[in-house]
C-alpha cells in the first residue's frame, strides 16, 4: 500500500471526503494592466481546487457579471489527490470570458473539493496579492 | 432552455439556493488618501454580492461605527444570476457615510446570496489589496 | 422606534443574534519595523469586533505563543450595534504583550459577535495589508 | 489554579475544544525569488496552527501537486495552549518538498486545532502579503 492510498483513506476516514460540492466567489475583477516579467508577474486571478478524495472530480465553472449574460460553463477536471490552479485569464473553451469587468464564479463539482481564490495585481510596479477561501456549502 | 436556466436549476438542485441571508463584516476602514489615476486606483472598500438564484435579491446594508449612530440602511438590489460590487465610498442615498473611521457592515437579504469584501489601499504609491469572504449565517 | 431598534430586531429576527462566542486567530506576528507617518502607517495587527446585538458584549482576549506562557487575558467590551478595532500593539492592561514573535489569539465573548483580523506591514516602504475573518464557532 | 488552566477550561467549556481535525489549503505556491534581508523578508508561505486545548496535538501534513506524487507526510506537534508557525520552505524531514510549483496542503490532527495560512512575496521589492483561514471540517 502506498502513501497515496494511506492519505486517501485518512481523508475519507470520517465517512465522507473533505470539502463541499458547491463553491461561490463573488468578488472577481481581473486587472487589465501589468508590470514585470511574464508570465509569473502578469496580473491575474486564479481559482485553486484541491481534490483530496480518491475519485476524479468533474467541475463546471460559470462566470456571472453585473450586466449581461453569464460566461461558460467552463469544464474542469481534477485528478484524485491533486490540485489544479486555473487562471481566469487563460479560459478559452468554449470562449474567453471578458476581462476588466466585475464578475463572480459559481462552481459545481460531482465530488467534494476545496476551493481557494488568489489574485495578483501588478499594475503599480509592486505586486499586490490577496487570497481567500471562497464560500462553499 | 438557456444556459442561464440550467445554471439556476443547478444552483438550486439541492433544494435550496446558494448562500446565506445575513452577512457581517467587522473590519471596515476606508483610507482617505490615494495615489494613482482615478477611478481604478483610488483607495476604496467594496462589498461584492453574488445572487446565484433565480429571484431578485433585495438587501439592506447598515454601517456600524465605534462611536455614534449607525448609517443607513442603504438599499441594494441584485438581479438573478448577477453580481454587484458596491464601493462604500460611493454610497449616497439616504446620505454619504463618514469615511476615515472604523466601521462594520451588517447585510440582510430576502434570499440567500454570497458576500465578499475587497479593499484597495493606494496611500503609499504601491497599492495594497486585501479580500476576505465575510461572515455569513 | 428608531432605525437602531429596527436593526437590532432584524439582527435577531431568526431567533438568535449574529455571530459566535468563541473566536481563534492562529497566525499573528506584529512586524517590529515601519515606514511612513504615524500612527496611520505604523505596522500593526488589529482585531475587529462587531456586536450586532442589543446587549453589550464582554470579551476576554488571550494571546498564545510558540514558547512560554500566554499573555492576558485582556478584557474588551463592545457596546450594542458598535464595532471596536483593537491594535495588538496598543494592549497594555494588565501588561504589554511581547511583539516580533509568532502568536495566536483566543477570544471568548458572553454574547455572539463577529471577529475579523487585519494586518498592515510597512517595513518595505509600500505597505502590505491582509485580512481574514478568523475562525469562529 | 493558573490563568493557563482557566483558559483551557474556558476553551473546552462548551463540551468540546476549539477547532477542527481536518484542514485543507488548495492555493499554495512558494515564490522562488526574494528581495530584502533574510530571514524576515524572504518569500515564504507559512501554515499557522493554534492548539487551544489541554492535550498535545499530533498532526500529519501532506502536500499535493498538480502533477506527480504527493510529498510527506510531514509530522508536526503543537503543545497545549501554543501556536506553531511552519514555513513550507523549511520542511526537510522526510525530505524537502519541491518549491516554485502549485501545491495544496491536507492536515490531519488527533485533536481539534485551528489553522491559518500566510504568504509573503518579496519578488518585487515591496513585499506582498496575504492570509486566509484555511478550510476546516
Amino acid at each position: 500500500m502506498t502513501n497515496a492510498d494511506d492519505e486517501a483513506d485518512a481523508a475519507e476516514a470520517n465517512g465522507h471526503p473533505i470539502g463541499e460540492t458547491r463553491w461561490v466567489l463573488p468578488g472577481g475583477h481581473v486587472p487589465v494592466d501589468s508590470t514585470g516579467p511574464e508570465p509569473e508577474l502578469v496580473s491575474h486571478e486564479t481559482l485553486c481546487v484541491l481534490n483530496a478524495g480518491s475519485e476524479a472530480a468533474t467541475l463546471e465553472m460559470t462566470l456571472q457579471y453585473a450586466n449581461g449574460r453569464e460566461a461558460g460553463p467552463y469544464p474542469l477536471t481534477v485528478a484524485p489527490e491533486r490540485v489544479r490552479h486555473v487562471r481566469i485569464n487563460d479560459l478559452i473553451d468554449p470562449y474567453a470570458p471578458p476581462l476588466g469587468r466585475d464578475y463572480g464564479v459559481v462552481l459545481e463539482s460531482n465530488v467534494p473539493v476545496v476551493v481557494q481564490w488568489r489574485r495578483q495585481d501588478t499594475r503599480q510596479a509592486a505586486n499586490a496579492t490577496l487570497s481567500t477561501v471562497v464560500y462553499g456549502e
